[in-house]
């Protein structure tokens, strides 16, 4: 078998077969397969697409190239959730806990921020003697006991699809929708869950930009999913705006507590409860309704709640600041955005919003800077809501005072006050299944 | 300026500015845009092509990547021929003195054979003394002198092509046409010469198999020598058969010397005085059928033969054996290929024919392997004719003992008798100009 055959029957539109796609993700991941044939077949399959069975295949053998983790212990108990990524994202926080109350077996390997977006292992670390890091038996005998347990990512989980994604991002071939649906559903495939809950985001703040897109590629990785024997489930909503109102490390597990304890509704609690509904609906096998209702229940009955505490608990986390949050570390400065003019917030940009965060300590720019816990915005006027001359936009925590005016600056370049008020989007678009 | 733009922007179908073009070729040429990067542009160029006005640019660019060979001291007298590759293909050793000897300077670097196809330069050297690797004074005084002078390649033409070329043969973006013609236009415009004739072989034996293939090409081809500035014109001739008789070095130099003599019409003749035709046409700015008579007049009164000997004495080569061809080397083994059935053959393989004589030792398999120059083939019966048992199809010389079996064998593989006379091909399927 030669890689440029296999080049060439793409190129013409032809369907490349299993063994053709096993010989080129071991020979691209072993190296015998060069980047420039790996970037002429990316842009190839950019043209000519995949089939699903096409794409079925190459999301197992990206799952297989590496390490893959074994929850088979657990029965068809296992549930994961995955996010296409966005601004003040703090879902995990509350769906896992949620879920985990109600029978679902979370084991979950969680990023790190980079850049405007947040990691759900950097905000665990806001509470102290929270550790990311526990051995294999550890991780498994946690969820065994608890239900839950959210690592950092460790292992060599999926290295074909780390060398693809690194190769399409510099050859302007990321934004196919088989090379994205095989990228995220080899990572959740090799992380072992039977079911899976996709968050797929649509709007200016989300990489599918329209609904359309955004449909397009849910179906797919829904499609792919079941191709690769998971009960799976795709939420499309909205990321035109931060999701509820803290951007910023603990200031994100403080709002994600204010949602458990049931004292805070909104798009969060909507978006959260939609994830959480889809969840427990596969993994118990559950008409969605029943399983929302059980789901609410989790919520104002506490129990959700009581998992996260017993969950920070046992990984060594101090579950005392979860009833007492001003156990939490301070930010020194705390700064009052006031706005300029009278009107209605219009637009929201969620990105930059996550930008100014950064700037004022939340995230990191690069990939060795460290974070500072207690930095971040709380956001006071979202999409719709009146603002007059003076009033508060947003509040600023920083330990930087240098960083105050240019957050606050780009903060306010961020969003648009408009004289006619707004509607916001639909929150929930969609549920793919 | 970034690499990704440029990727995206072709992929996405945008025209390329010339600036980002430049920035393309000088970035690939001294390495700082890799091969990944160079691989994914050339199949978004396979799929979304290139307009005239990108591919004059990227002609021009890659002619401009290394040496260029000034030959305005000839005025627009100097003329050029380009043949896309073909077995038995001798025309430059007719078209050349024909051209010369009616004011045409021919200042011409060929090529070595690879494969199945042979070089001129290769050719040139059967001739005892003939000197290919002129100084450049030497070369450009010879031209002035004789009006013409055929050298090897050397210095360093158009390393961007060189390089690109090399990625795009195990990349599958060869056949793409706006690639093909700027690798094919960068070489004859950093060549020099004001006037270009494009001999485009068309058929089994080509690389373009059919006429509407080859014509694209041409007309391409055509367009982007014109918006470099050049004068410019394409014969599409029959690639199906081997053009005349003779395969290997010293055979085809004596079939030449036949044509020039004007012993021999047929295929051979009647390219080469289409190919002349058009050369002095644009050269002197003249009407084609006066060009015509022109060329037929110096083949008849011995001014072409005569040109042929002042030019091989001019560069060390001995003149007599033009005069008396049983100077050149003969092979030891003659042996006649007979035909095992009666009818007509009504198909050629002119690869493997060219392969057959490359076992005897016509041909390179690798670059380093030694020419016999008196080993080839010599076709007795070609497309058309009727042929009998027992009658010679064609004959093979050789000093190879050992090669006889298996070229003979191969010979007979690559053509067809069948009971039905086939009507060979048009010889000229069109001229483009």
């Amino acid at each position: 078998m030669r890689m440029y055959d296999i080049i060439l029957k793409k190129r013409d539109g032809g369907e490349l077969s299993p063994e053709e796609i096993a010989f080129f993700v071991k020979g691209y991941t072993d190296g015998s397969i060069p980047d420039y044939q790996a970037s002429a077949l990316t842009m190839a399959i950019f043209y000519k697409g995949m089939t699903e069975a096409e794409t079925v295949c190459l999301t197992q053998e990206m799952a297989q190239s590496g390490d893959q983790i074994d929850l088979s212990r657990f029965g068809d108990l296992t549930v994961d959730k995955h996010s296409t990524g966005g601004v003040g994202d703090k879902t995990t926080l509350i769906v896992a806990p949620t879920v985990a109350s109600l029978g679902g077996k979370l084991a979950k390997m969680s990023g790190r921020g980079l850049g405007h977006t947040g990691g759900t292992v950097d905000k665990l670390e806001s509470i102290d003697g929270y550790n990311t890091t526990l051995k294999a038996e550890e991780f498994f005998a946690q969820v065994e006991k608890v239900g839950i347990s959210v690592i950092g990512q460790s292992g060599n989980l999926t290295p074909a699809d780390k060398k693809l994604y690194a190769l399409r991002d510099v050859t302007a071939t990321v934004d196919s929708i088989p090379l994205i649906t095989s990228s995220i559903m080899s990572k959740k495939i090799a992380a072992g869950s039977k079911n899976i809950v996709l968050d797929v985001k649509c709007g200016s703040g989300a990489f599918m930009k329209t609904l359309a897109d955004a449909e397009i590629l849910a179906e797919n990785m829904v499609k792919i999913g079941k191709g690769c024997g998971r009960n799976i489930a795709a939420v499309i909503s909205d990321m035109d705006v931060p999701l509820g109102e803290n951007v910023g490390n603990a200031l994100e597990v403080i709002e994600a507590i204010d949602v458990l304890k049931g004292n805070k509704k909104g798009d969060l609690y909507e978006v959260c409860t939609a994830l959480a509904t889809q969840m427990i609906s596969l993994t118990l096998s559950l008409d969605p309704d029943k399983a929302k209702q059980m789901v609410v229940g989790a919520i104002e009955d506490g129990s959700a709640f009581n998992k996260m505490k017993e969950w920070v608990a046992a990984q060594g986390g101090n579950a005392n600041m979860l009833d007492n949050v001003s156990l939490f570390k301070n930010a020194e400065i705390v700064y009052e955005i006031k706005s300029e003019q009278s009107g209605f917030v219009s637009q929201m940009d969620a990105a930059e919003i996550g930008n100014a965060a950064c700037i004022l300590g939340a995230g990191r720019a690069s990939k060795d800077d460290v974070i500072d816990f207690a930095a971040g915005i709380v956001i006071k006027k979202k999409v719709g809501d009146e603002v007059k001359i003076g009033e508060t936009l947003a509040v600023l925590y920083t330990n930087k005072k240098e960083a105050v005016e240019p957050a606050s600056k780009r903060y306010l370049e961020a969003i648009k006050i408009s004289k006619e008020k707004t509607q916001r989007n639909p929150l929930i678009y969609k549920i793919v299944r």
